[in-house]
């Protein structure tokens, strides 16, 4: 390897003037600037990672922390997505996964520290609250899919609320006035903010509220499509059926489709149904392809990066920003 | 921040003593090691990466390539079984997705390069020959799902032969004669070797290979459930039709369960159905739960790391390993 001081040998100066070059330090004579820079790609004089953040202070990483990666809708785009955005800007991303052990957090946060991260984007694998605590105070973070109990920390979540009301307002617009909806039973933001979206889209048309028609899995949640399938059948057996259903996520569509052709009833013509998530390997190849709302992942993780390297607003009237984005409808043929 | 020059001054030893406790140097005296190890104690002096870097050349990064990465059977797992064996030994992962660009390929290797990774592993997302010349000949590579043109690079595919024979031979066992394969018109090794695999099955049961049990999907390959839903029907609708088919990889049993459905047959007491990926999100969740061959992601990821870090054979006979890894039968109730 081509050492920094042989390039100053060659090119007959210092190995201040040779750092100065490299750091485009303008105190260096035109004349001895473009004799460093032939030398430097005479030899093939490649400064490494270490000796450049040695001088300049900025290691162009940025830490990726997920507490889970699973092969659900959550984590793929979103690491696409930040990806792709660091690399735009010279950065790298260093990816850990710390399986929700606090203890291989914290080592994982020390770790990200001592390899002088420029920051650190923190994604969780569904929507919660998570304590700011655990996150140093000296190194900028990024919540994504989640946001710090004392909303200290700049965070990235989905618009639960908007989701849920679009995705029942796609189903109310068609016609239906009994829709269905089905989610699972945890207090957590994405079931609750979806359930207060399906039932402001509900009272927008001066429809009541009717708990008959909603139906809650319990935990665990590993047979999410079969629940589903027992859940919408027996919607379905109701004296006053559901024409239209909402599935809290595209996992539990492949139960409800199922539930469906069980009846012999059509989708969509009987029965129409809106899913949550877009995650394609289900919602573009069931049949018929699945019309439901996008969690949008890659433009989390995008804007994650942005909001890191300061291209984006991180503070608002002295404040974190908590930044809620918009779910779009992706629709295909299912309402 | 605290640096080794602080220390040594604590301490009241050269900066080079404290240079050997950090680096275990067996030449200082037992109470100059304490005496320095208690003042990084008191002063939580932590050594930073590009520090440490400086002095034992070991950057502890591994990186990280990916040619694509898509929320079908490749990635996830392989990457989280990288990333837990990088862990285990105080290693970090770089992941950087090229999206198949030759440019950003290049840029992304002298990257990975200018942060002196100790390795690299290069994943691609289906199972394909590449050209050795893309990568440099100084840094250890390690191709996963891949193998270099002139082999000169050791490497991790799945055995497709063997997946193949154990697919069709799950059906073969159990009593099934007339046994069809839903696979993709691609000169890749994985249709290829399961083809293979599937026609050595049939042969050790003494079953004469019958082309029209057998159908090849075109490209393109985006409605590729649709597509078997009509390769199934056509199989179904023959006159002497299978009562086992092998799908090509589990999203194609999305088609394929309609298909038999349509014809109101039932799974698997009519039809037996094996597929190939295990993808949980799939596999697990359609009904009946999906009897599949696995392609071990995780295996794969976490041996790539261990033979890059040298913890397992790489070289055999003089050669690079070129390691066929066993695609193991998951059974559930499709068979």
């Amino acid at each position: 390897m081509i050492t920094i001081k042989e390039v100053a040998q060659h090119a007959g100066v210092s190995v201040r003037t040779v750092s100065r070059v490299l750091n485009n330090n303008p105190h260096v004579a035109e004349a001895t600037r473009n004799q460093v820079l032939s030398v430097i790609q005479e030899l093939d004089f490649r400064p490494s990672a270490a000796a450049r953040y040695m001088r300049t202070g900025q290691s162009q990483l940025i830490g990726f922390l997920t507490d889970e990666l699973a092969q659900n809708a959550f984590g793929y785009d979103l690491i696409i997505g930040a990806q792709q955005a660091a690399w735009e800007h010279g950065k790298l991303l260093f990816l850990l996964n710390t399986n929700n052990d606090p203890e291989v957090e914290a080592r994982a946060i020390n770790m990200m520290r001592d390899y002088q991260v420029e920051g650190i984007v923190y994604a969780t694998i569904y929507h919660r609250q998570i304590k700011h605590s655990q996150f140093p105070k000296d190194l900028p973070t990024l919540l994504v899919n989640c946001f710090a109990d004392d909303r200290s920390l700049p965070s990235i979540v989905p618009d639960e609320i908007a989701g849920g009301r679009l995705a029942t307002e796609t189903l109310l617009k068609k016609g239906h006035r009994r829709v269905g909806f089905v989610s699972i039973a945890a207090k957590e933001p994405a079931p609750l903010g979806r359930l207060e979206g399906y039932r402001q889209a509900l009272a927008s048309f001066d429809i009541p509220y009717d708990e008959a028609l909603v139906r809650f899995i319990e935990e665990p949640f590993e047979g999410l499509a079969n629940s589903t399938y027992d859940s919408v059948l027996s919607l379905l057996q109701m004296p006053n059926p559901p024409t239209g259903i909402f599935c809290f996520n595209d996992l539990m569509v492949l139960g409800a489709y199922d539930a469906i052709r069980k009846t012999s009833l059509r989708i969509p013509e009987d029965v129409a149904v809106v899913g949550f998530d877009n995650v394609e390997i289900l919602a573009a190849q069931v049949h018929p392809p699945l019309t439901t709302v996008e969690l949008p992942n890659f433009e989390m993780g995008q804007l994650a990066v942005r909001m890191l390297l300061g291209l984006e607003e991180t503070n608002r009237g002295g404040r974190p920003v908590q930044h809620m984005i918009h779910c779009p409808l992706i629709e295909r043929k299912s309402v």
